[in-house]
C-alpha cells in the first residue's frame, strides 16, 4: 500500500507527526535525530538516530503484535517513517521497572540494579509544563483520566508487555531494566500500545558486562551514544531479521 | 493515675519523647514550642505553641475516640505533656485532602481550594533524608511496608477520621482543607492513630473569610502565627470544653 504524508500536526522532542493523505485513521510518524533529556533541558542529536529508533520500534511492535498485544504499528517506510493507527492518547507515561535505576533508585535510595519482584508499574502525568509528575492510582482517578477498573486493566496489559519485552531482549543478551510506554484508546475503547519502544524509552544493559546501551549514555555522559543504539539495533536485527 | 517521665528516647522537630517510669506500654510526649517547615529548612517558634498543639490534639483525640476511632491518646498532663500508648509506628505520612492546596495544588496546577470529591488519600514515605517522597500503593507494597489489604484498611480508616474531623471543625466554623496523620500498629495488629492533630498538621481555613489559621501562616509568612493557633484553640475550647 502507498501512503503519502499530509499536514504536520505535531512536533515533539523526538518525532514529527503528520496526517496520512486520504486515511483519517492513520498517522505518518517521522523519527528525528534529536535527543533530549531531563524534560528537554539537555539536548543532543546524532545521525541515523531516527532510523535506529524507528527500526528497533518497528521490530518490537511486530514482535508484540505476534504475541497478541494491541499496538498502533501499521507499517515502516523509508528510513525513519512509521505508519501508525491514529489513537486517542491517554496522557500518562506508564513506566514498568524490573530493576532499580533512575528516579526510583534516587527516590528511595535503592542500590542500582536492585531486583524489583514483582515488577513495578508507575504512572506519570504527561504534561511538560508540570514536569510530568508521578501519580498514584487515586490521582489518576481524581483527574478523571481513567477509572479504577481501567487502571487495573492498564497495569495488567503493561505487565504483559513487560513479560514479552524481557524475553525479547534476553534473546539478544540484554537485560531490560525498565521502560516507558504510552497507550491510546481505540475507537472500540481498547487499550492500544502507542508511541515508540527504543533505547530512548528503555533502560537496556548488556547482560554480561552491565554496560548501558540506552539513553542513559546521553543523560549521564557515559560515552558515545550512537554506539549503544547501534549495538541494540544490530543484535536485534541479527536475531529478528533485517527486513522492515 | 500518676505518670513520671523516664529516659528521653527521641527528639523530633516538634516533640520530645520519653519513656514512662514502670509503664513499658506508654510514652511521655512533650510538645515543643518550635516550628519547622519545608523538611526543617525553615525554623521558628513561639511561646505556648507546645501547649496549644497539645490542647488541640488532646481534645481531637478524645473526640475521635468517642466516635470509635482507635487513638494512642491516654491522658494530658501539665501544660504540654501527652501520655500515649506506645505503638510500632508505620513509616508513612498519610495525607487526606478535601480541597486542593499545598503540594497537590502545585503538582497538578489546580486552583487553590478546588473541591476534591471524593476526598483523596496520599502516602508519603516518612524519611527525612529522602525528603519524605510521595508514594503509590505499589511503592508501599514494594518496600514491604504494608500489604494491599492493609492499605485498603488504612485508607478506609483515614477517610473515617476525615469524616469526623470535618464535622468537628465545621462546628467551630473552620473548613478542614487537608491533614496529615500517622498510624501505628497495636500489639493486636490494629491500626491506631498516633502523632498529633493540630494546626501544624492540618490546613484550617476560617469558614467565612477563608483566613488561614494553620502552619501556612508560618510557611508563607502570612502574619502572626500564634494568633491563628490561638483562634483555633479558643473556638474548639468554647464548644468542646476547657477541661483537659
Amino acid at each position: 500500500m502507498t501512503y503519502l504524508p499530509g499536514d504536520l500536526i505535531y512536533e515533539g522532542k523526538a518525532k514529527k507527526i503528520f496526517t496520512v493523505q486520504n486515511r483519517a485513521d492513520l498517522l505518518w510518524q517521522e523519527f528525528k535525530n534529536s535527543l533530549t533529556a531531563f524534560n528537554g533541558v539537555k539536548k543532543g542529536e546524532f545521525d541515523i538516530k531516527g532510523q535506529l529508533n524507528r527500526d528497533i520500534s518497528a521490530i518490537i511492535f511486530r514482535y508484540l503484535k505476534n504475541h497478541g498485544i494491541r499496538c498502533h504499528y501499521v507499517d515502516a517506510l523509508d528510513s525513519n517513517i512509521m505508519i501508525t493507527q491514529k489513537l486517542k492518547m491517554i496522557p500518562l507515561e506508564v513506566v514498568v521497572r524490573n530493576k532499580a535505576a533512575g528516579s526510583l533508585k534516587k527516590k528511595f535510595d535503592m542500590p542500582e540494579g536492585f531486583d524489583i519482584n514483582p515488577p513495578l508499574v508507575e504512572f506519570y502525568f504527561k504534561k511538560d509544563e508540570l514536569n510530568d509528575p508521578f501519580m498514584s492510582d487515586d490521582h489518576v482517578v481524581m483527574l478523571r483520566l481513567l477509572t479504577y477498573e481501567q487502571i487495573q486493566k492498564l497495569k495488567t496489559t503493561s505487565l504483559e508487555v513487560n513479560k514479552f519485552l524481557k524475553k525479547f531482549f534476553e534473546t539478544v543478551d540484554i537485560t531490560l531494566v525498565d521502560f516507558k510506554v504510552e497507550f491510546g484508546l481505540s475507537e472500540a475503547g481498547e487499550f492500544v500500545l502507542g508511541d515508540e519502544i527504543s533505547p530512548d524509552s528503555c533502560r537496556l544493559w548488556d547482560k554480561a558486562t552491565g554496560e548501558k546501551l540506552d539513553k542513559d549514555r546521553f543523560r549521564l555522559d557515559l560515552g558515545d551514544v550512537k554506539t549503544g543504539y547501534n549495538e541494540v539495533s544490530n543484535r536485534i536485527k541479527k536475531v529478528y531479521g533485517e527486513k522492515l
